[in-house]
């Protein structure tokens, strides 16, 4: 077998154009559009990890993906300028809708799912009558006035470690206990609404899901306790409020721990 | 002749998907969308006039239009909640790309046009060398880092009242002298930079042009009395610089002296 080495890409995307970040057949996605780019700049093909999939329409700021080169690709990769060259290559054909910040080598153990020790989402919500409509592609118009304390109220009861049942799209096996280290509902603005969520891991429209029951709340169509109670039913079923739409949802920031080089500078927003 | 009622209406909307502000056979525009949905809703043919034709491609937060309405017309838009239920029929028959913030009854000599005093355009630049992917519709990645010092060099020799043809397309038979009141060059963060213009009128990509000059001097490519000679040059041929492209530039304020209604609020960004 060939050696190779192991190189880490810190990315971008507005997930509008795309059919989601894993590849499937006749459907323009992130990690198609993403490993075609790199097969063609390697000339051999390209089978990339990410730290966590991203469903139809959801951005991200900070993706980490990674992926092993053999060797006579990877000193192509050396030989453009250290790496930066084979970046800006690389940015330049993948397009405008997906930017790739760093790429760095990494050693053999680096794995961008399981090595990531958190992750953080935003999930942005105007509550505006009206809102710019140039801004509408990263944000939910819920359409009516939301209150934010009962909002983190409710919020406070989905922090810690739980059985995320009422909140996850059917297991796919596995088990639906996560932690949840933070939940932050903040107001940037008038008329917009923040929230921010940090845990381990998420399943499956857990984001969402949670979204769609604190925008209940906002409403006042449900009390903060509702949200407790849901949780403990640890039943899909009694998340009676719909999921919130994606286009929302922005993958923010996957940490690694100390062993591993730090995410990008922040955006250019 | 039938009695008429005279409407103003405040709104924003996203370039993006229109092939410019004005009514085309065969093409998406704001104004064909626009009358075609108060046709629909007034039951009678719709003309509007708007404050400042915007080309394909670029935004407003606050564009403002004026139009006629036959009275038996009017009454049904009175009959509609006062106004403000009328305009949120508009607002969802429009679609997502259009937000319209406002509709008034005016006085019959107000003129969106001719009554305006004064119009405002943000263009957005980023400088960095990557830029986050969901902010691209509305900036320009000019793909190099610009000195802002010349660049308000640069800008303070256009302000006054001077003969514009270097900056102007083709004048269509008139006058091609305007005052550029104020251009503001701001870095509101890290790796962006902001041009705000203000005066009472501006002639067609006057605006884009003149940014494409800015960014020649900020580049370093040319010094700031290069865009003092252009000027005095009063030629389109001396303005050698590329005109900046339309998705940087937004329509962002129209003002109307102190006898019409004030612009709406700001958009919820």
């Amino acid at each position: 077998m060939a050696d190779t080495i192991r190189l880490r890409l810190d990315l971008a995307y507005d997930g509008a154009p795309f059919a989601g970040f894993a590849r499937q057949p006749h459907q323009i996605t992130v990690q198609g559009t993403l490993e075609d780019a790199l097969s063609r700049l390697l000339g051999q093909p390209a089978a990339t990890t990410c730290a966590g999939r991203t469903d139809r329409g959801v951005h991200a700021v900070a993706q980490v993906v990674h992926l092993d080169v053999a060797v006579d690709a990877a000193r192509a990769v050396s030989a453009l300028e250290n790496v930066d060259g084979f970046r800006r290559h690389l940015d330049l054909l993948v397009g405008p809708a997906i930017a790739i910040w760093v790429v760095r080598r990494v050693a053999a153990d680096f794995h961008a799912r399981f090595s990531a020790t958190s992750r953080s989402y935003r999930y942005r919500l105007v509550d505006a009558a009206i809102a710019d409509p140039i801004r509408r592609n990263d944000r939910w118009q819920v359409g009516a006035k939301l209150a934010v304390p009962p909002m983190r109220r409710a919020a406070r009861l989905l922090t810690g470690e739980h059985d995320f049942a009422s909140f996850c799209r059917r297991a796919q096996g596995g088990t639906t206990t996560r932690r949840l280290d933070e939940v932050v509902v903040s107001r940037p603005a008038a008329g917009r609404i923040d929230v921010r969520l940090t845990g381990t891991a998420f399943c499956h429209q857990q984001v969402r899901s949670i979204l769609g029951c604190l925008v209940e709340v906002g409403r006042g169509h449900r009390d903060a306790d509702w949200v407790g109670q849901v949780l403990a039913a640890r039943d899909r079923a009694a998340a009676t409020a719909k999921v919130a739409p994606p286009h929302g949802l922005t993958l923010e920031r996957v940490s690694y721990g100390r062993r591993w080089p730090a995410a990008p500078p922040p955006a250019v927003r």
